[in-house]
């Protein structure tokens, strides 16, 4: 590894005006504009460190203040000394005596922990000159169990068992990759289902995606029930019933109503439901598991740290663990995630799209399969197509598959003509809405 | 009601120095200086409502940036058009598009969101010129069940078994009363057991607090096992087996270490054992429990909202439901939790302690003697005997018993010469210990 020292971190509040399109609207998040909390370490050589945290528009500045403070945890240390403990490391940064008040891990201090953390895998990747899905493949099992945390997790899954876990997943991991080299890693499509649009859109948005290859086709539901059912039927129209459908109801919905809810879209044969009720409730998503059946549940996007993952396994309440690369706090926290979810025999299936997801979380599913779960049954990656093109090393997606990224890093680094045109409020793109908001004599 | 307008808002960043003193230290919170982020309502008339949430330092000011957003919900609002719909106003207040995604209903905007509807408690209070317990008690059961979000714990207590509840507890109010403005509400103290006081500091706070009238002392735990036991032992010798003794661990241990430390600490014959593991670890807190009785299980402070006490008893994983007036949304989202402990039979022993902490409890307490669980049954409210002397309008105790407080509002009201002094960094408190530091050489 490069001998590299973090001499300085510049944090930046990044927003995309998303929600001028309707992009990414569903039940509950009506006008996201997506953004992000972004960090970039830097060096006393020539490489940075990037790493973001996904938010919605306002509010990003709380997350950009905690990095701010987060960051004294980086700044003036060699990136050699964090590596050799990274849980030494992680316990650093989500364990500050006064701040962990203000969660412990969870909420605004939380996703603000998973930009910082990801920015130091991002540069230990460089450093290594590899894909943060093979830094992790290459690193041995006791690296690997090195980097989690155990203290609340223990009882669901020992640090013996995660170390036979990941001995088990050294075997094939060449053939492994080999096939994932050819084929690409399975994703689906959130594009075509959002709340806003129109069902001519969907419609055209379904017949687009089977022309790209898309097999599996996610539709946001919990408005009106008669309305979510005709939805789900034109997608059934436009992709049949051999191509694979999932709905989404962000939360909008009590346990009872998750309940009536999904038995009426069950007609529409989903994959998955996904986030039927609010996210903390464990045992909700259990009994709506159990009475809904065979529709499968799915949660975790909103999902705030491993201990609740641990619960949500062990209370059998999810059939798809949809991590999130940056609401937990980074790397660290999500290898403890996909080792319990091994663990139990439960599909990890990550949330995407947002900003800078998709790029994310390629790198956890492609390790997961090279060396924790080693399989591809029943998973698949989110995939969205918005904002790619601010990305350095964007994903790249065939026929309905993400394809291995080979740059080194994290994937998540933002061009430097984007993070000045959407800085908020002085990159270019604010400036120009606000002079052009002024001149209409709308108020701000 | 007065007719009132609330014309503006003013947030404070209140910092108190509390660390140099070790008060307030355990074994996870090392150096906590106690804070708030204050909230004053201005109105068109005479009044103003007060609201604080409490933290340690550090991340106030991400408090303070989030409660400086949320005031958009309030300011230009009549008070009468909130009080006429309170739970329409706390959808409004938790749910913002944007924001939302930060928790959702938990941290930093969580936090912030108690200290705007407290605010607004505290200015609906003084504008009927009644404490807040009392407004609470003069209210209809349909009043009280009208302030209530169901949509997320219907599932464990229905609109209609709340009214049910709430009708039966109108019943002997008067009566009821008539006993706590004689005795008092029950209470304990934790002013003795600081983690970072010598053994022959507790014992001393001991001696006093039993010439005091105290007759439950609480311990903090967490540290060395023999040490833990040898303090617990030190306490037992001066306080005696009559007197009750709770110990707290403030979330140090994974779930098969409290069990094994709960078990070592089972001699000292604990009235309860609290926050033995993540407070986020409902099925963890449940195995804790039903492994270590007769030891009581006690938890709450942190949890981060209603969904997760509906869980926490629907798991049977606590025996002491220790509400926290601010870290949840408020009064409102605390009456949904009194109501969910008394149909689940479990006693609420509010945290306090902190800044303004004891001052809002007791109000949670008195309201739930008088109109919900209607017993004092294994109820205490936590005293810790700091910071008082800065409110308007301090909690007295008589005899380890809260005295029921007469002021109109909600009684946390700090002084204007304290919010002068230790606003931070700008007070004259702040100012000094910065200028002494700057003349010692020491950076900051």
């Amino acid at each position: 590894m490069k001998a590299t020292t973090i001499t300085g971190a510049r944090v930046i509040d990044l927003r995309f005006p998303t929600s001028l399109h309707h992009i990414g609207s569903d039940a509950v998040n009506k006008d996201p504009d997506y953004s992000a909390a972004y960090c970039i370490l830097e060096t006393d050589g020539e490489l940075e460190g990037h790493g973001l945290t996904f938010t919605l528009g306002r509010g990003t500045e709380l997350c950009v203040a905690a990095l701010e403070y987060l960051t004294k945890f980086v700044v003036g240390r060699t990136l050699d000394s964090i590596a050799k403990d990274l849980n030494a490391f992680y316990l650093e940064v989500t364990g500050d005596t006064q701040f962990r008040w203000l969660g412990p891990e969870k909420g605004v201090i939380h996703l603000a922990c998973g930009a910082l953390i990801n920015a130091v895998w991002d540069l230990y990747a460089k450093a290594e000159d590899k894909p943060v899905w093979k830094l992790l493949a290459d690193m041995t099992p006791e690296q690997i169990v090195a980097a989690v945390d155990f203290r609340y997790i223990a009882d669901a899954l020992s640090p013996a068992e995660a170390l036979e876990l990941l001995r088990r997943g050294k075997a094939g991991q060449a053939e492994r990759l080999a096939r994932l080299e050819s084929e690409g890693y399975p994703a689906y499509t959130t594009s075509a289902g959002w709340f806003g649009f129109s069902d001519e859109k969907i419609r055209r948005l379904c017949h687009e995606g089977l022309a790209d290859g898309w097999t599996k086709f996610k539709l946001k539901v919990g408005g009106d029930a008669a309305d979510d059912l005709r939805r789900g039927r034109i997608v059934r129209e436009e992709i049949g019933w051999k191509n694979r459908m999932m709905v989404d109801a962000n939360q909008r919905w009590g346990v009872e109503e998750a309940i009536a809810r999904t038995r009426q879209l069950a007609e529409l044969q989903p994959w998955w439901m996904e986030e039927p009720t609010s996210p903390d409730d464990i045992l909700g998503h259990a009994r709506i598991r159990r009475e809904v059946r065979p529709v499968r549940i799915a949660t975790g996007e909103h999902c705030q740290n491993a201990v609740m993952f641990k619960q949500l396994l062990q209370a059998e309440a999810i059939d798809v663990c949809q991590i999130d690369s940056c609401r937990v706090a980074g790397v660290n926290e999500n290898l403890a995630i996909l080792l319990m979810a091994a663990k139990f025999g439960v599909p990890v299936c990550p949330h995407a799209g947002g900003v800078g997801l998709c790029e994310y979380v390629q790198h956890l599913s492609i390790f997961d399969f090279l060396g924790v779960s080693c399989t591809l049954e029943d998973r698949v990656i989110e995939y969205v197509d918005h904002l790619h093109e601010h990305f350095r090393d964007p994903v790249k997606i065939r026929r309905g598959h993400y394809l291995v990224p080979r740059m080194a890093g994290y994937s998540c680094e933002i061009l430097p003509e984007s993070l000045a045109e959407f800085a908020y409020p002085g990159g270019s793109v604010w400036r120009k809405m606000s002079e052009e908001k002024r001149l209409a004599g709308v108020s701000q």
